[in-house]
């Protein structure tokens, strides 16, 4: 009888592993160093070492495993294939098969971003869901798309890349990907303080953010709660841009929730609040009253749907 | 034996049938009108009998056809439900059902812009392919999604509404659906004669489009391949608004190929090369390389689509 999963997010740092009941219940997680030097050829290795002492030292066997869900901080391709992976060093490698020969059990790879919203669905916001849009607004801006339960990764893998549509095509500062006008230099963390800050430069009243030498977003939604005029003024441009955005992506896919994760998202009611708004000025009649909910499960929302990926 | 299909494309005026063989061969095809009167309660029934009729004038039976595919112009949900359908006259309807009592085989039921990208990837300009954007650029701008081989229909069927994304919110006149800034507005071809009429009155240089007192999206066409400036700037800007929506399309679902069919893509080469320059302006680099081709099944691709929604 298989009754457990492995869920292996892999990250540049360290890889995330969990064990699961079939069920959705976490069992057991812990860590282990990422090594990405020599192209990462030990990252796969060492991830199926860990998991077979997990096994030995918990009276287990491999038939208890139904199979290791892995996500990975890159395109993945349907058949468990990734054309390259800087964060980790590889270049083109076929991640299923590779895990599947250390393992021996089953392998699952998807994106990593993707796999954290299937994770929401299995067990966190959007839990009971089978169609949704999640939103990490962390350092960057993530997403993952999920239809009838399954990830869309599109046929290159580059499915639910939403922190690169042009938004601004006349922004002058380039993104991250090398373009310029991404949402993600307007909606991340780090693009909300992009914004704020060359606008503070030419604010002429006062502010509470004039007194914070390096101001976080977390600093913005603050200083908004205490009714600081520029910070509530920055709040109401994040929110009509991802809000507009967001109503754009609902005529794709038409999700029944949108799920906001990241650490952004740790700003709470007053966050969905000022998207909310927006996304309702903008979307279609008939999408107006798809909710906007908080992601729940935190850094474990890719362990989660790593471990879901195998139920398939 | 069942080898052959049904495919009926319901429009607000006429009611276009199919009768293909299931390799995708189109074996016959006609019209009959809708009659939307009675809140369109003649509709199904007229569609049934023309089926029974077909079957019993060519030696056929029931038994040959493995079911009847039907395309509505509005949201349909993947249980072939209709909240409701305007042109048709309907309130809610349950389309599958009460089809298949009237035929007596199963039937499947999509949006009528999903089930015409359907068709052209089953044998029009994407035959063979299983992740495409179709998009429909006639009076209004329509579309339609295909992932793994399926319509993506959306939690309440509004799955590939890609005319209503807001692509210019400072936009003042209203859109068919109410809101402002919609890329119908910019795109459809009314869309394209709508921003030329305007930008029209504040030319001052000479154009061949001043000389016609009610022009069209073809006359733009035809007249930029003359050379006409102002007609040039005006595909230039078409071109613009269409390519960047496509790239950002693009990052949500991660198409092998996008295909353009409706009235203006009549305009062939011209069409594709000028939305083709703006796309890979914008689109991240992964996907630059994305065909852009044109329909090829005209008006018969709803009911090729159609037909295909009962293969599954």
């Amino acid at each position: 009888m298989k009754e457990y999963l492995f869920g292996a997010d892999v990250g540049g740092t360290t890889v995330k592993l969990g064990v699961f009941r079939t069920e959705g219940i976490l069992v057991d997680k812990w860590e282990i160093p990422t090594r990405t030097e020599d192209n990462g050829e030990n990252i796969i290795p060492d991830i199926a070492d860990t998991c077979q002492n997990y096994i030995a030292g918990h009276d287990l066997e491999k038939d208890d495993f139904a199979g290791i869900g892995m996500g990975i901080p890159g395109p993945v391709k349907e058949d468990g294939t990734v054309q390259g992976c800087v964060n980790l060093g590889w270049g083109f490698r076929n991640v299923k098969k590779e895990m599947e020969k250390a393992l021996g059990i089953p392998a699952y790879v998807d994106n990593d971003a993707n796999a954290a919203a299937l994770g929401e669905m299995w067990a966190g916001g959007a839990k009971g869901v089978r169609n949704l849009i999640m939103i990490t607004l962390g350092t960057g801006l993530g997403g993952g798309i999920i239809i009838n339960e399954k990830t869309v990764n599109g046929s290159d893998g580059f499915g639910g890349e939403i922190g690169h549509i042009t938004i601004h095509p006349e922004e002058e500062e380039r993104c991250g990907c090398g373009r310029r006008g991404c949402i993600e230099q307007f909606c991340s963390a780090n693009g909300i303080v992009r914004v704020a800050s060359r606008a503070l430069k030419t604010y002429k009243e006062d502010s509470l953010l004039k007194k914070i030498k390096k101001f976080t977003s977390k600093d913005i939604f603050d200083a908004a709660k205490k009714k600081d005029a520029f910070a509530i003024s920055q709040l109401e441009r994040f929110g009509n841009d991802l809000g507009l955005a967001m109503s754009n992506w609902a005529t794709m896919t038409d999700p029944e929730i949108f799920v906001i994760g990241g650490g952004v998202s740790r700003a709470g009611k007053a966050l969905t609040d000022v998207v909310g708004k927006y996304y309702r000025k903008y979307a279609l009649p008939g999408q107006r009253d798809i909710p906007i909910v908080l992601a729940t499960l935190g850094n474990d929302a890719g362990i989660y749907g790593c471990a879901r990926l195998v139920i398939g």
